[in-house]
Order: structure tokens, then sequence, then C-alpha cells
């Protein structure tokens, strides 16, 4: 699905405003004409901002953004990639960039970001606008960046990874319905198919590894099927009739924050992925 | 507006599936039959367990429990509830009861606990359901929960505090939209009006205090009408007309947990209130 088509609210009318997706020479870009005219700005959650940070020169040779929902996972990460690219040495003291606010956690190893992005998609949707306006105001270039964490499985052996080729809501649908002021917005959630099929090759044999839609939802125990919540009004058979119907449409995970992730990237110009250990 | 009705997704056909709100005794309940059936509830996301904590010996007390988005701040505002209590003696090392995770943080202060619930509807959902459970484990009765926090003000002088009496969506209406499986179903986010009345008696001459609507949204920069998030496509103009729309139809202030918060303790029996800082 291409472009994306706006709505309404409450009524049907349906308006084309074009294709989203093109490549600026591969820098990442907003797309907010507002941002020109303004003297700073302010990265809210990030604790960062245009006037007292140099951006470019913290975040000029970012090329991989690795994003997770728990702080304490990307600070690990952080230290993994320390490893493997040899910089254990250069910078023991792992630094969070963000350490001014609780509200996210970023490290930095040498072309690697690694943030966290809390739980569900309003949570990852403040994140990605801001590193997404850090990495313009950076003037990075052929970033690519990749969602990794944990989530239900659908039909998967436990223990595999699954790499998102395009996410889905709770209906089945590629799309991600944004609320702008009081209009819908239907956006395209499809990742980087390159990317996806580029990272399948990368898979050792370790674990399975496979390419499937994941289903995005908002909520972690009603929205999901799951029986133990505080409210739950459905029954097993329910439950498993509508899994049945996911599997089916292609899901073969189930978490909270892809649709916006998927739709966020393909906007902006970067290259996106989603893979996730079941 | 009481009751629930449901419908079925792509289609207008309404459900109704009775009133939601009643007394049991001023205790809080779940709506799961499911959960009697169950050996172990184990509250993932705050590390507590049924079989692994003695919740009612741990919780049976509360009373009072307070909620807002950031870690620091729930510990910070713990710490303030020790000084007046005069609980300061007693446990001058505060300790984080979801110390096992880094989803949430929980602090308990006589019959005070303090959660932390992150950002977005979805991610206070998840805390909710295991906060409702717990309570419901401990066999808590007559507990008042209170969503404290900072927000956006509307036509309201900076410093104000708002207390809502009822949570709207983007489209200025009284309700939050639960997806079930794939089924939406429709609930009530009215707030305890006598909690607030009393909430509103208590405020000193230090800061004005008003009761008004609340305004929930998804998304923090498009759906709030921000000009300098990393994608906007409407004026300054349209962003004017939208916000005085809201406040002609009573919204105060906005921010992105009310409707969720509201449906979920008018549901559960928890007497619920909202008071934000702007």
């Amino acid at each position: 699905m291409d472009g994306t088509r706006v709505f309404l609210a409450n009524s049907n009318q349906h308006i084309n405003i074009g294709k989203e997706t093109h490549s600026r020479n591969g820098f990442v870009y907003v797309k907010n004409p507002h941002l020109d005219l303004m003297e700073e700005d302010i990265l809210y959650h990030l604790d960062l901002g245009t006037k007292t940070h140099n951006l470019p020169a913290m975040f000029g040779d970012i090329k991989f953004v690795c994003v997770g929902g728990s702080p304490n996972r990307m600070k690990a990460f952080a230290q993994f990639m320390q490893k493997e690219l040899g910089h254990e040495g250069e910078d023991n003291d792992l630094k969070n960039i963000c350490a001014g606010t609780d509200r996210y956690s970023m490290y930095k190893v040498g072309p690697v970001l690694s943030i966290s992005h809390g739980m569900g998609i309003p949570s990852i949707s403040i994140m990605l606008h801001e590193l997404i306006k850090l990495l313009h105001h950076a003037k990075c270039c052929d970033v690519t960046i990749i969602r990794i964490g944990t989530s239900g499985g659908l039909g998967v052996e436990p223990g595999s990874v699954v790499i998102t080729d395009v996410a889905v809501d709770s209906f089945f649908k590629p799309q991600f319905e944004q609320v702008i002021l009081d209009r819908v917005v239907t956006r395209s959630t499809e990742l980087d198919q390159d990317l996806a099929s580029e990272l399948l090759k990368c898979s050792g044999k370790d674990f399975p590894t496979l390419i499937g839609h994941t289903m995005c939802t908002y909520d972690f125990y009603e929205g999901q099927g799951r029986l133990d919540g505080a409210l739950c009004c459905f029954s097993n058979e329910k439950k498993l009739e509508y899994l049945k119907r996911a599997y089916n449409a292609g899901v073969r995970n189930i978490e909270m924050e892809s649709t916006v992730f998927a739709a966020m990237c393909r906007l902006c110009g970067l290259k996106g992925c989603s893979t996730i250990k079941i």
C-alpha cells in the first residue's frame, strides 16, 4: 500500500494526499515546514536540544539505531555492541545520553545508537518524533533502524526470531491510523523488504528465523486474547478462533509498537525493520 | 453515560451489554471468570505473583493509590508522603517494590501506594490490569486512586491544577474505545464526581484549582496540535481552531492516559480521580 488516505472523523470521506515514500539522497528527513522557522528545537523527552547540544558533532556518524522497550535491555545491548565493535577500551563507562530525564535511555557506541522506547504506540511515537528530528538535525545519512525485543508468537516455535515484513493492526490490516487533530489519517506499515531479506540471511543455526507479519495492538490483555487480565469477557474458544484467524492472515507474532514504528520510518526515510524473539 | 456499547469492527451494529458500574461492598474487583480457575496469577510487569508473594500481607492495608508517568516523580511523591505521614524514621530507605523489572516503579508508605505508569494509554493500561489484580488478591477495600502529573492546559492559567470530571477522546467524546480481540467496545470515562468535589475543597490559595474535562490523545505531537514534531501537516490556524473547539467542548487540559484510567477504575470499583498541574 502506498500513499496516505485521510478520512474525516465521523464520515466515510477519504482523501488521497499522495505517495509518502521517496528518497532524499539517503538523509533522514522531517515532514514539517514549521521546524525551519523555529530558533531552537528542544527534544523534550530526550533532554537534548539544538541550542544546548552540538547534535551533528554528537550524532552525525550514526548509521544504525536499535530500539527496544526496556531501558535495562537497551543498556545491555549497547554493552554487547561495545564488545562486538571492540570499543570496550575506549569507553568503559557507558553513559546514558538522556540521563537528565527518566522517560527514555540512550547509549551510543560508534555508529550505533541504542534507545529504549517504553511500552505501546504512544510511548514509542514520542521517542520516534524526537529521534527523527535528532537524526535530521545531526545531518545523518543512510540510517538503518531496527526494533529488537521479545513478543508472543503465533504458531511459531518458542525461541524463534520473527523478522517483520509488514505490521498489521488488530483487524489484520497493514495500516496505522494516526489521529491528527480530529482527522484520522491512514498510513502504510510496510517495512523495508530488502533489509528484512538481508537480516534473514544473517541468521545462524542457533534458533529458527522467519519473515512474517507482526500484529500490533493497543493493549496487552483484552487486545491480545489473554485470559488473565483484570477484565476478560471472552471464552478460550473465542480467543483461539481469533488467533487462528490472525495466523491465517499471516501474523506470526503480536506486540504493541510495530505499526507506528513502520509508518514513521517509512515517512521519514529511515530503512526500518523489526526483529522480535518469541 | 452508563453501560457499555459493543460494535463489531467494520459494521455499525451496536450491542448494549449492560450497566458496568456497581459496588461490591467497597472491594476492588476483577471482571474475569478465568482468574478463579488459575493456580497462580503472575503480575508480569510488576514482578509480583500470588505464589511468590503474600499479597494480602504486603498490600492489604492500601487505601490510596497515586499514579503518575515518571518513575523519579513517583519516588519523590513517596518520599513526600513519608514526611507527611511521619513515616520517615520507620523506613528511610524507600524500596522500589518492582525493582526486579524496569517497566514500572512502585513504593508503599503506610496506606499509600505510589506507582509509575509510563507514557500513553497502552502503558498505563498494562499497569492498571496488574494493579487491579494486585488490590483484588490483597483483598483491599474502599480504595481511592488518583492520577497526578503535569499536562498542557487550555485557556487555563499556567500553574493551575485541573481536576478531571470526565475524560474525553480526540473527538471530545466521553468514551474510551477498547479493542477486544477484533471487537470495539465503548466504555464510559466519567470519574468519581464526589471525589472531584472533595479534592477541589482541599485546594489552597497557592495555585488556582478548577474542575474540567481532560482530553486524552494517542500522540503527543500530531494528535495534540503541536507544530514541532517530526511530522506536521496542519497550519497554526488549524491548530488554534481545533483547540478552540476543544475548549468550547469543556476541555481544560490535554494528556495521554485519562480515558483508559477512567474507564478501568469505573469498571473495577476504584474511586478514581485525576489531578493534573498545568
